[in-house]
């Protein structure tokens, strides 16, 4: 039986759950490839720990350059995460001829269209299914199970983190402040959370996403990205009465604007119908829905993290390079979903273009017509609103009103509420949230 | 840029989409296949109508034979359906030398092991996305997405038709007979509804799903079986109460007892949680959840049938076919996820022999006693009780008692309840219905 032999960078969490697949599972991978997957080198800078596993057998060092250019690796796995040094390993394993899997979306986001075209000219792979979605098999299925279709919406919760706070905060009716601090202490988010909270991460998956599903080159830094520190319980109690659960998702469109094709991609909290698929996805857990002209939509959900869902992603992709390593990285499906040459440089769709439908809360003194006057100014920018709601009144005190918006451009938005914070009994702070229909 | 020449037998509605995206969608799989996708031939029996779409350049035939033996076909789509002809012109056309793809459960699940070994020795590959799931890109997914797990369970919403009918009973309170005549008349179920609606189609899907889960044969006919037909509003409410709602599922999980693999495959109307994400599945949509030992939960939801979800899958099928037609199908993953000499002959795990908790529904004469009666038989056969309700109360006529139960085996429940039904209070329609629980 023919051998596909694989070293690690990085022993941390993943790192080993890729480690116990290769050594556990060894038998029943064989069994689906024809081939045996070994695991002969591990790179870590901390190597005198328990990993818990018996890695007797396997080359240990210290120093990633050992395994990335080693002539007994085949394929590595690149499990160290961030920008650098991640990216100047994975480069120097493909200028050896080493095929590439990684669990890192910050690197396939911000250097994936430097790393492809490197992977293509050396004729080795680059898989990165454990990037998006952890354990859920999305990218394979946007990639090949709905490569028939041109994708008309990608929506996302991408972040496992976020998707914890914000079940937390209205399951106990808490608020951000004191679920992140849980969070935290459970180890479900880093001590500093920016990536996770700030939306980040899911800009990175989403970018990703949106450039598969579109052939277009993937644009992280022009995903617009707002995250989910602003929402108070207050905010999540307020949405719930309206039929609503506030979820943070990655969303990615297709348009054709005057025969340019463009791509939407923006990362914010977002009011999802309570009855929608997406609305039931809580804790931790991830899920992608992909709509395309021919399959209508589809939603697939798992495990968006930790050990042993996102090493099942890892090495599903080292297996799908395995029955091609003989022949050649051709009869992979292209990296992105479309061949190098056809990838197109399309421009994405400014936020202030973008239509919404929006959740508003102004903080305004209760004095009467305050209601009145914004209705006013947001009439005059043809902005209609599909629901009305002040909860409390106090003389003294600064009360919320609520208000939701039928669909309209983010810029008219934006202008309008310049205008309303003009108004002296309305603060400044005003929340806006946006809203989102789904067909299941 | 290589072609990959295409033939469709059946121009049905799935043919015609299949026809449709393989015309209208040419020039998007050409970006991101780098070959072209043909259609060169389709056969039907019918030629002489509309088919809503342009078929000029494409040869029309009435006899399939024309196709399945043609030297400018290198892809045959079976969209007939049913076991013959299909399965001869399956065959026929592997011996041709033609790979195939096929929508078909009923001949995967009745003739796959025939057809597999026939592929092989031919050097062509088999698809049949579409035969599960629909549009859903479910095999993929476990095939290849989830290969690095040992399987756990695959719980399933295999049939449109069905989850249709369970959708609009609970929804309208409407009866059985009533909600199968109106999808009827909207033509979501055939004249003769027997394959839906008593589970057959869905035994038919599971099977395949087992075999590629264990890397067991196909056993379509151990399969154990029951439909909705017996399904009431009564039920649907009284179920409702609970917590729960009713599912057609089809169920699989491997058991290992005393060293022996062992196999378990059901299908039934089920009770599933309210708060399941297979309980949020509703009208003609499909679900597949499957676990794994790494993985944990994934589920996956779409359209389980339709002229354009059915297509989509089919020419995924294709797509990966064409992508490495040109270096032989040892480059795809295997068929059923295992190579042929691993797939093993499991046996079948006797019904009486699987663990479930039930809801039992009594009609009986309001005697008293009759409960005490009831319950004292069950305490007989050691099965407990999780809860009992009586709902009203007629001296002349019978009532329904509903229990639900601890898990229990299906034979011992089946002894209790021979012995119920011999009590003079209680009639002799005893329905019983299986309750699952899910991690999401």
């Amino acid at each position: 039986m023919s051998e596909i032999r694989v070293g690690i960078l990085g022993l941390g969490t993943i790192g080993l759950g890729a480690a116990r697949i290769l050594i556990e599972q060894q038998n029943l991978m064989a069994r689906r490839l024809g081939k045996k997957l070994i695991l002969v080198a591990a790179a870590d800078r901390s190597l005198d720990r328990d990993f818990g596993l018996d890695l007797s057998g396997v080359r240990l060092t210290d120093d990633a350059n050992d395994v990335v250019t080693a002539d007994d690796v085949d394929l590595v796995i690149e499990l160290i995460g961030g920008y650098e040094p991640a990216r100047t390993f994975v480069a120097t394993a493909i200028e050896h001829g080493k095929h590439v899997v990684t669990a890192n979306k910050a690197l396939i986001a911000k250097h994936g269209e430097e790393l492809f075209p490197l992977a293509e000219n050396h004729g080795v792979a680059i898989g990165f299914e454990a990037a998006v979605g952890g354990g859920i098999p999305c990218l394979k299925a946007l990639r090949e199970g709905l490569a028939a279709n041109a994708v008309e919406s990608v929506y996302g919760i991408l972040n496992g983190t976020c998707n914890f706070i914000l079940t937390k905060m209205e399951n106990e009716g808490a608020d951000y402040a004191a679920v992140l601090k849980e969070a935290q202490e459970l180890g479900y988010a880093e001590t500093d959370p920016t990536f996770d909270v700030e939306g980040i991460d899911t800009a990175h998956k989403l970018s990703i996403l949106a450039s598969m599903a579109f052939g277009s080159k993937i644009k992280f830094d022009e995903v617009f990205t707002e995250g989910i520190s602003k929402i108070g319980a207050a905010d999540i109690e307020a949405v719930a009465e309206l039929g609503y659960r506030i979820k943070l998702l990655g969303i990615a469109k297709p348009h054709c604007i005057n025969g340019e094709e463009k791509v939407e991609m923006r990362v914010h909290p977002t009011l999802v119908p309570l009855s929608a698929q997406l609305a039931q996805v809580s804790d931790s857990y991830n899920a992608v829905m992909i709509s395309g002209d021919f399959v209508e939509h589809t939603v697939y959900t798992g495990r968006g993290a930790g050990e042993r869902p996102t090493a099942s992603a890892v090495i599903a992709d080292v297996m799908d390079i395995a029955r091609v390593a003989s022949g050649g990285v051709k009869y992979l499906a292209p990296p992105m979903g479309y061949v190098a040459s056809e990838r197109q440089e399309l421009a994405t769709l400014p936020m202030a273009d973008v239509q919404c439908e929006y959740y508003l809360r102004f903080m305004v003194q209760d004095e009467s017509g305050v209601i009145a006057a914004i209705g006013s100014i947001l009439a005059d920018h043809h902005i209609s609103l599909e629901a009305v709601s002040q909860k409390e009144r106090h003389a003294t005190q600064a009360v919320a009103v609520i208000m939701l918006t039928h669909a309209t451009t983010e810029g008219n938005l934006q202008a309008a509420i310049s205008r309303i914070t003009l108004l002296a009994s309305v603060q400044e702070d005003v929340l806006i949230l946006r809203k989102e229909s789904f067909g299941v």
